[in-house]
């Protein structure tokens, strides 16, 4: 028997009609559909996306990935969702893994994807490009992203603050990921450099609960959630 | 009379079928299509893009941006495009502008939209995130373009040697856009740097003529289109 095709689809940045034809097409070929499990009964975000899309006769396949930074409970994870997948791609079932934002960009379905190719080197895995965080902040803010030769850094969560004036000092737009955790500090270094009002805060991004603060002077202090990006121009050019 | 609005719309970096599903539903609402011209007789590459999504009824609207480094010759180039386009939106009829990747993303259609606020303020202009060149090009390689907490830096084509090595020692990934104009040089980079085979270019990526180099060792030189895309994994991480 052939074996199935393990699709990773970027399903776009929150609003579901960001996903692409592609994407949407190969998602609704697929008989089984898999995504990160939410948290406790909540939908995943990738699953939210999606659920339109789906048709009655596709299965859902929700898959465990913890949020710890322990690293053998995290390939032990890996390990369980890949195993998973692969008892429907050994009965020639495609299964497509929706993923939030783009499937190459920090994105968990690397680890599902590198994982299932060590435990079965046979394994056929496609992916189909979409919209990323970055490009959506900066249509939601109405501003360029980038033009001419502006040089763009992108940081994930886990960086210093030695890190960031490094970048500033270098890049002319400056993108934090995920900066929920390292808003107060990074605020007194945007103080410092005058970038307050030069830097935008967007929370969860083509989501109808989307939110953006700009003016950064007046939010020393921001509860924000996970998925919350800081854009940055950096210099005057 | 309403005004009608400008839309710029990410149709993606080649495939047609990398649009997303919002982008598709403004570009075939609007009456009025716009898309940067090609050279000579050749259709331009958004225009490629999108040519089987036009309807019948829908009018295209060719716009000329010229590539020159001249800032004069640019300035009249986008001050002669904002006028075709405000001609029809002041007619209340909306104009979509077809841009090629993402439409924040070093994208002539921020000149347009800039310059056409300047000369009517009143203006509305709303964009539509899209598929950007590093991700298509991270799919086409079929590997992860970032992972965990690597930082990733982009250099348009203007840059100098020391620009690169700067960034060679801070990101662990770097992506060089348009690298046709200094690949030699860059080259020499990646060679004294011991980098030559986590290094890949694409060249068109997406389009049916993509082309993908691997192990660069055996291309001290290469002949490149303006649409190639240079992804270095800077650090063993």
């Amino acid at each position: 028997m052939q074996l199935g095709i393990l699709y990773g689809i970027s399903v776009g940045t929150g609003d579901p009609e960001l996903i692409t034809l592609k994407g949407l097409r190969y998602l609704q070929q697929c008989p089984i559909v898999a995504f990160p499990a939410g948290l406790g009964e909540r939908p995943g975000i990738a699953q939210q996306i999606i659920t339109d899309w789906l048709k009655p006769q596709q299965t859902t396949l929700a898959l465990n990935f913890p949020y710890v930074q322990n690293e053998s409970t995290l390939v032990s994870a890996w390990q369980q969702a890949a195993r998973q997948v692969w008892q429907h791609l050994r009965q020639g079932k495609n299964v497509a893994f929706a993923c939030e934002g783009d499937v190459s960009f920090y994105s968990t379905f690397t680890y599902l994807a590198q994982t299932l190719q060590d435990l079965h080197p046979e394994a056929v895995v496609k992916t189909v490009p979409g919209v990323c965080s970055p490009m959506a902040v900066a249509s939601a803010l109405q501003i360029p992203l980038t033009i001419r030769s502006q040089r763009l850094a992108i940081l994930p969560a886990i960086y210093t603050i030695d890190e960031l004036e490094t970048v500033l000092d270098w890049a002319e737009v400056v993108i934090l990921l995920k900066v929920n955790s390292v808003y107060e500090r990074v605020w007194q270094v945007l103080h410092q450099r005058n970038l307050l009002d030069r830097s935008w805060i967007v929370e969860k991004a083509t989501f109808p609960e989307q939110k953006i603060y700009r003016n950064l002077a007046k939010y020393p202090q921001l509860q924000l959630s996970y998925f919350s990006l800081l854009l940055i121009q950096a210099h005057h050019t």
